[in-house]
């Protein structure tokens, strides 16, 4: 496994694979690397000649009030974990190497950006948008796989790439969650056990949304109120939204027709957790 | 000499290029073509292996009360000429295949876009940069060709390939201009005889100040002054702006120290005329 930290190399590394003729699968990550990851890592290697996993803690995502300073970051442990998932680069660069002095072109999806998580984190999408075009260009890859966690990322890349008219081709990937239904995240190591337990609420309100799906309910306000309700019940979660959304454009929906974005983001204490799921017929 | 039509197909055959080592030169324009194009395309024949010209008058880089419709165009015409110069490839995509419906995802070069004809041409350099991502996607030169006359617009591609990382190298080129000292635009036709002879005032500008340069001038607003007296004399033109500028920044200078650009934009009757000189001791 070859650990690069400059963009010239990356690139290089890159052209020679291409014009070997091998198919290169890119995993882009902001480090601290759990399961979730890994099962991207595991499905680019599925699918690819050489998986390249980038670490970088992007600071353009983050707003001002934002954690990029107790973002956590263990690298040695990245590495032994992408070691043993057979990953062949990990892509690694500074901050400086990415913006350097002087920076400053921004890719911008206008439009699903308005929604959702876009509506609190200000410039967050921008700052996504611009990174993942970066990492693009440099390692080059015919496949990134990325998490439904995100799905507001997960869209917003995929119409990036689409109207950019970048050659590569995006995988979804779902969403994978600890045995008790908490989806996976790198924040998850900010909660206390208090929050921890609080945190569960958001699994239970999907659930109990999809239940409602099942048994009919196509009322978007109905199926917020009860998951409200679930998100509230015991000591609760600070609610950020709640949202039932068109899949792709993410707007708002009031009566489901064949499908929906459930989506929510909460506060457990300071740390902010986002989840969702898709309501479908089947 | 052939002749796409279609992003998919232009993209298949840059791989195949690429994978066979061949050096992909790129020239990009709006059409109706004149010999400043041709000598871009000239020195793309004489760098690349590979030489392709896009054919597409952009609708996003054009404001709501500018000349999108009126722009000319001549594709029989420009296509004899770039059979002539051994072209390779022409694109040659229409506007619905490069802006399908829905279509939301723009570039911007922050910093740069407020000066010179950013100032009047709001969203101009958004639409600039964004179509020259997508042809870079599309076409994925080894080396791109642009013309100097265009200097805020060369200064914009080559800070957002460096801030993009897009994996390719910009070659500018000096401005081409007519015997009488007219830099070649295709907008030169709208210009009625009378019109036509009020522009060579541009040129007369450029030459004044650079004299005054030559002995010794570095202060600004005198050179800022003689070429308003310039442009002004006869029966003179429309100034949109006169500038003295940093070649990097496009920030305006009050004292020259070693090299500044001059660039002025003017309307002859309606049309709009820019051009430029770099101011540089010898």
């Amino acid at each position: 496994m070859k650990i690069i930290e400059t963009v010239k190399e990356m690139q290089g590394i890159a052209d020679d694979l291409r014009r070997a003729g091998k198919k290169i699968g890119f995993v882009p990550t902001m480090g601290y690397l759990h399961e979730g990851h890994l099962a991207l890592v595991r499905k680019a290697r599925e699918i690819s000649d050489t998986v390249v996993v980038s670490i970088f803690v992007n600071p353009t995502q983050f707003g001002p009030t934002e954690d990029l300073d107790r973002y956590p970051r263990d690298f040695e442990r990245d590495r032994s974990l992408l070691e043993a998932e057979k990953t062949d680069i990990i892509f690694f660069p500074d901050a400086r190497q990415m913006y350097p002095e002087r920076y400053a072109t921004y890719v911008q999806v206008r439009g699903l950006e308005d929604f959702l998580c876009g509506r609190t984190r200000k410039g967050h999408f921008i700052g996504v948008a611009t990174v993942v075009t970066k990492l693009f260009n440099i390692v080059k890859p015919h496949y990134a796989v990325f998490g439904q966690k995100d799905f507001q990322q997960l869209k917003v890349i995929e119409r990036m790439i689409k109207d950019l008219n970048m050659d590569l081709e995006i995988i979804p990937y779902p969403t994978v969650r600890e045995k008790d239904g908490l989806a996976m995240s790198s924040r998850n190591t900010y909660l206390n056990p208090q929050e921890r337990e609080r945190a569960l609420l958001i699994h239970e309100s999907i659930k109990k949304v999809t239940e409602l799906f099942k048994n009919g309910i196509r009322d978007a306000s109905i199926l917020k109120e009860k998951a409200r309700e679930v998100l509230l019940s015991k000591d609760g979660l600070d609610i950020e939204y709640i949202t039932i959304a068109d899949t792709e454009t993410l707007e708002d929906i009031e009566i489901i027709k064949d499908k929906a974005l459930y989506a929510v983001a909460c506060r457990a204490g300071k740390t902010r957790l986002i989840d969702n799921t898709i309501l479908m017929e089947d």
